[in-house]
């Protein structure tokens, strides 16, 4: 492998302008601005890699890109990335321009470069570093990119089911991003929770009023504070009944993994400026909660006027709000739909509606299967320590639909992320080495999976 | 009077186009625009009408607009109006340009024509009127505008204590306002409601994190849910501890005044798209709650992401909330304010700040003042119906300070504004025979005051 990992290196400034050109062109799902775009640049790097290359369209939604390259090894590995990014407001609190890419301080700036563009483009720069120093690479690679993940993969179900025999056979597949922990190990993940993104909203009467009337018109945005006041209470506890018929508890198998995942808490608190975690936990409680139980998370909240500083004596006439629930196997992302309805009618707020805006099923891997052991072999090769392997981590994604409803195993990358990549807010970032160090660990993965 | 009516009526097109430039030129106080320029306006139109006027600056606030008329009488007549308006947001709701001041259907559209510009010009078109007709004023006018009503009167106590000199003696004030109810009749108020005006917010982590970090990271608009649910219940009872304590009960008399005042109930519900009134309260109780009262309103709450259909899994890490309290007689409004911060430290929200943004205290005019009656004459002399006398309104203003807190009577104007004026609200509006019969009351009023 030394010869492609020298290759690698050689070639760093290349592959640090193919991650800037990816996040150079903006790819916002949430608001359909460059997804055309992007997906063409997608379906041109790949074949720059000798991909055979398409873009499918999606009725309705944003096109998959699938590419797919062929060796010797019977073997046939999936890469599932996505090609979308979350919007990268509020852009006042970047320091550098979100599209900019910028490379400062041995990181690269960019929104989207953590979540996945970083991993996405690592992993077509493995695949030309194979091709350049040995002319083909060692097994068969699919590359599937979709471009709405940020926004639920509302479509991505309906495409494996009408795309089944484009995406199998597989052996594996390798989920979309992978990153290390506070105390700099990678951690492998085998599994990811659900969602069930929702959107309530209500409207009293038919104009904003005058405060004064507040004595006898209804205050939409106090029906939204009391419905909200029954869903979770201050001891963190899902109120919606039913909610956690379906939680799974952590086997002991699961439990005492856990108990040897490292987590370093005070750097944790440190980098987000918190004096202690939600309700004061720690250790093994504070590592339950995080992997196993499900979230009821207000996202956003809004009703009225909320110009900072400013008085205006409003009483509104409508109220929203965006909840996200983190799901837990064996919880269901519809069934559970269907129970905040159910709630809300029983607690007499009938007039609050809810809207499902996404639905994605808890996923999970054997730990023990092959792809698992290639990937930490990976790791322990390129980064020189012994991966984390965890049974499930709290972030969500199309994993169920595009693996383990098909069978298909699958398991985070060998590395990318850090703790500190402030996915989702400003400032969003990798570091180079990171990055670099992610395409020799996709590199010797594919060498790896091909032997196993 | 005859003859002043009659040079009103004749007069109408040109008074129109007074109110119509007044309410072209933006003012909005909470935005600080157009403030200095709608100073120099008010300035200018009581020169034009022969008035000694003089714009006073007020040390980190607006400017107060202070004008002076001589007439052969002794007595002398405040007219307090304020020359800011709302922001007039949201825009795409109105039908036309907020500051165009378009006549249409035979209403004046714009914002602050009723809340309350029309009003201000009105008054001074009925000095115009008396000066044109009979040469002079039958008694003494002062006016007093002040630019920071709509953000809370903020420095309008310190002006009086300041220059208490240049607004007394006076034998009454004509408060800002005016106008009729929902069966045509004028309703004359002779108090106000106080008011408690406070912004909450709350902050947890340094950033916005991806909102999977929800098992572990506390979340600001969950706190700021559950600190509002203690604030109110869902039968409108104000929770917060010792929030009632000074509230009066309706003396008997109030009580039978309210009884026989007026309420188009269904016409009411119509014109605001509402089946039924909060609790489903009707008659007396209704009428009771909404004048001897006070509110606890959400005029604003805030958090993370919140664009129409759109998904951002996000936890934020910061949530406000504007809050209003209309106080009754005999609540202080910053004794209500710190009442707000010990009941959040009480029930364990220490970490959610609370800034007073406007403090007014409740005022009430004896109901059997001579102001009081003579501006009930010029309503039946003008609109030929006797008008609603009313111990207080459910409305707030600086009436406290610049009146009752000074010994000077005070009472709403003679008419201009109907129920559906959507004050605050887009499409605010006048309609042109109010505004002309509000011009001609003042007329009438001015002769009938002198004789008292």
């Amino acid at each position: 492998m030394q010869d492609i990992l020298d290759y690698i290196e050689e070639n760093r400034e290349r592959y640090i302008e193919m991650i800037q050109t990816a996040c150079q062109q903006p790819s916002i799902s949430t608001q359909n601005i460059g997804i055309q775009e992007m997906a063409e640049l997608c379906r041109s790097m790949l074949e720059g890699v000798g991909a055979r290359a398409e873009i499918i369209p999606i009725e309705g939604g944003h096109p998959v890109v699938l590419g797919e390259i062929d060796g010797p090894s019977p073997r046939m590995l999936n890469i599932y990335n996505h090609y979308d990014v979350q919007p990268p407001e509020p852009l006042d609190l970047w320091w550098s321009e979100p599209f900019a890419a910028e490379v400062r301080d041995g990181r690269i700036w960019a929104r989207g470069v953590a979540d996945n563009k970083g991993h996405l483009v690592a992993r077509i720069c493995a695949v030309d570093a194979w091709r350049n120093v040995r002319g083909e690479l060692p097994l068969n690679i699919r590359f599937i990119y979709e471009g709405e993940e940020e926004i639920g993969s509302t479509n991505l179900e309906r495409f494996v089911e009408e795309n089944r025999a484009r995406i199998t056979p597989a052996d594996g597949c390798i989920w979309e991003g992978g990153g290390k922990d506070f105390n700099g190990r990678v951690r492998l993940s085998c599994g990811l929770k659900g969602i069930c993104y929702i959107e309530l909203a209500v409207t009293c009467a038919n104009t904003d009023m005058h405060s004064s009337r507040a004595t006898i018109v209804p205050n939409p945005a106090w029906r939204l504070v009391w419905a909200l006041n029954t869903f979770k209470d201050a001891n963190e506890q899902v109120l919606i009944e039913g909610f956690y018929d379906k939680v799974l508890e952590p086997t002991v198998e699961e439990q005492n993994i856990l108990e040897e995942t490292p987590f370093d808490e005070a750097e944790f608190l440190e980098t987000f400026g918190m004096d202690s975690f939600l309700l004061g936990l720690s250790g093994q409680q504070l590592k339950i909660k995080d992997m196993f139980q499900p979230t009821c998370t207000i996202c956003g909240i809004e009703s009225g006027f909320n110009e900072p500083g400013g008085l205006k004596t409003v009483l509104p006439n409508t109220a929203s709000a965006k909840i996200d629930m983190r799901l837990v196997p064996d919880q269901d992302p519809r069934e559970i739909c269907e129970l905040v309805r159910a709630h809300l009618d029983r607690h007499g707020f009938d007039d609050i509606s809810v809207k499902l805006l996404a639905a994605e099923h808890p996923a999970k891997t054997d730990l023990d299967a092959p792809l698992v052991g290639a990937v930490a072999e990976a790791v322990r090769q390129v980064q020189g320590h012994e991966p984390v392997i965890v049974p499930i981590t709290p972030g969500s994604g199309p994993m169920y639909a595009l693996c383990q409803a098909i069978d298909i195993p699958s398991v985070s990358g060998p590395g990318g992320g850090n703790p500190d990549s402030k996915i989702h807010a400003p400032n969003e970032n990798m570091y180079v080495e990171d990055y670099i160090n992610g395409i020799k660990g996709m590199a010797v993965l594919f060498e790896e999976f091909a032997k196993v």
